[in-house]
């Protein structure tokens, strides 16, 4: 078997930290790096031109959750629209309030743009609570209900799938019973379930939805932030006023435009999309499964994204098994791409009861549409002499 | 005289509301909207491709305002770098303090995305005072002065060249004052002047400098703010940790690639451009007081960006003279472009002791690397038309 990179294209199976944009979407972005410059809020035809395509794309970006585009604010990205549905609400609805009665939650599995800015608001003072999950990371009703009754929440938090291990939440379930248990706004995290899973702000019934365009083909450095009722936010970014006086700054027109190409393109396209994908991925884990012993499936089976594989190998490092795959030309990761320079052990994994050496062995691979089944069988045979090798170092017994 | 459009292209003559992206730049950014798509954070070679090409970004601005590239942290654009800079500074040194005691000084002349993040800071209970301005838009040292003799004062922010006018402030030596009588951060917002004259944090000895992209034709939707050091401030967008954790999200690749090749065209052209655009700014002006009657030029003569003309036309409404030359395809401005499409007149204009209708009978015209002198007498030509007709229906005297 020759795995020697220099045959072989590079493989990106690592489709939840970034996506390549497509072909399509950069070819709507590429006038307005050219000719079409103006700034959106200019009285003037350069102006007028650019704030036409603005609202273009904003009816892109709504129609693919099932909003209506005055719902939609463009930001720089999902951890910008995640800091402006917590910090946003939690300043617009804490005035004159003491901050040690204001209640939020969230749970324990979230990306880092939304535990962090948690952890800056309890630091001024915010009583934050975190609900569990169980063993395949799906968030515990109960848990939910039971600060719910218990206290004055102002927020709930809740992301609709984990970047992690891709375990999609019953976010119509707990956005129910916070609204039947209590005032609070609820917030959802979509970031890595667009374009991936059908999503409805109607049929969610959430209050705040974060959306991210580079997850789903589109360019890196734009987001949005859906509003139910934007009266209910204080901006994070003040200044001229653009977005409605939500989000000022002008407004990056190549990526929205981009973003508004992606979602149109997943909104025409997610059903075969996810079919097709779907096949791919229980390939890849059925082959690796069934190819290298001793390793396991992380998050759940059925309530998962359908380009998320997520592996533990016990015996062997994750972080030794990306050097190696990197050698071999294939992308991939541990868990989340910003954590992933750091040594820290997962806090996914570990909230859904994992133990250290599983922690420590877990391989994220996750697919896109530029993803092939021969990149599967090369990615296979270079993860099963991987493994091995590196097994065979640490002298875990490899059958 | 045939003022018809068609005959003509457009002419752009807003340049200090955004500027086209120059084609270098583009260049310079097509591969990151391709092939190389990784996420900087990545541990595989998808993402150090990125990351080498954002720190070589990174030295180029740093290098245009005499930083060290460890200085320079990248943001969505100059909006939230001015932010960042007066929420972020505020919130690190107020903890603990009453923020009645706390003392914030802006002149009066800012960019709203200063005011504004100062008015939310005021709402909050701050205590914020403002520097006034001479004729000129010169702010006045001695009005700074006194209240940093009289109160503890934690942060100035004033501009380096306005956004309307195009007036230089005394940074040097209003840094100078305040560091002499005060602990307090002097930041600087320097979004309008950076690539239009030199400047050097070292010499200016500010601790907080903002600048933005596409007002120096690079890409829309990025920014960096500089800070000497970097522990003054608190983030105001939370999560994975990126850039040194100052401002999480995952970095807008292409934007800043397209950012650092603009900062490293402005460095190395710097001389020969400001003399050339001074040149036909200086036309413009010459052209247009000698043929229009009873008009005048706002702003300081000397101290004032090359690329500025602002004009008062008595007897005339600023919008409709924008109007008038949109008709004939040029594209022109009353003021800064966020506010263009409010009705409200000049708090710029204001401060300087305009009459309301020297304020209402406004024009800015800036230049660009683009415009040319067959542009300029074009210009001049429609506004006199314009300007003849427009009083003429006002019942002013043009003559």
């Amino acid at each position: 078997m020759n795995l020697t990179t220099s045959q072989h294209d590079l493989i990106y199976f690592d489709n939840a930290a970034t996506t390549p944009v497509l072909p399509e979407v950069v070819q709507e972005m590429i006038p307005y790096l050219g000719d079409h410059y103006g700034n959106p809020s200019s009285q003037h035809s350069f102006g007028f031109n650019t704030s036409r395509a603005m609202e273009k794309a904003r009816r892109h970006v709504a129609c693919l959750i099932g909003s209506s585009p005055n719902k939609i604010t463009f930001t720089s990205g999902g951890t910008e629209s995640n800091n402006l549905a917590i910090k946003g609400s939690v300043t617009r609805l804490s005035i004159n309030s003491d901050c040690k009665n204001i209640v939020l939650i969230s749970s324990i599995i979230e990306h880092d743009s939304v535990l962090q800015p948690l952890n800056s608001l309890k630091a001024q003072g915010y009583n934050v609570k975190v609900v569990e999950v169980n063993r395949e990371g799906i968030v515990k009703l109960e848990s939910l209900l039971e600060i719910l009754r218990k206290d004055e929440v102002m927020l709930v938090s809740i992301m609709l799938a984990n970047n992690e291990v891709g375990t999609i939440q019953p976010i119509r379930e707990l956005a129910k019973i916070t609204h039947e248990n209590s005032n609070a706004l609820f917030h959802c995290d979509v970031v890595q379930a667009l374009g991936k899973i059908p999503i409805d702000v109607k049929h969610l019934d959430v209050d705040l939805l974060s959306l991210s365009s580079h997850k789903i083909y589109g360019p890196k450095g734009v987001g949005a932030i859906y509003t139910r009722d934007r009266t209910q936010l204080s901006p994070l970014i003040d200044g001229g006023g653009q977005e409605n006086s939500l989000r000022s700054g002008t407004e990056n027109i190549y990526g929205i435009v981009g973003f508004g190409e992606a979602c149109r393109i997943a909104s025409a396209g997610l059903t075969t999309y996810c079919r097709n994908i779907k096949d791919l991925r229980d390939y890849l884990i059925e082959q690796v499964l069934s190819t290298i012993p001793r390793c396991f499936v992380n998050g759940s089976v059925d309530q998962r994204l359908p380009n998320n594989a997520h592996f533990s190998f016990p015996g062997v490092k994750g972080e030794d098994i990306i050097v190696k795959l990197n050698e071999y030309g294939i992308a991939a990761s541990t868990g989340a791409a910003c954590s992933s320079n750091k040594a820290k052990p997962s806090h996914v994994l570990k909230a859904m009861g994992l133990s250290l050496p599983e922690i420590e062995g877990s391989l994220r691979l996750t697919l896109g549409h530029q993803n092939t089944k021969s990149e599967v069988e090369r990615v296979v045979l270079v993860l099963e002499e991987t493994i091995k090798e590196l097994r065979r170092h640490s002298g875990f017994p490899d059958n």
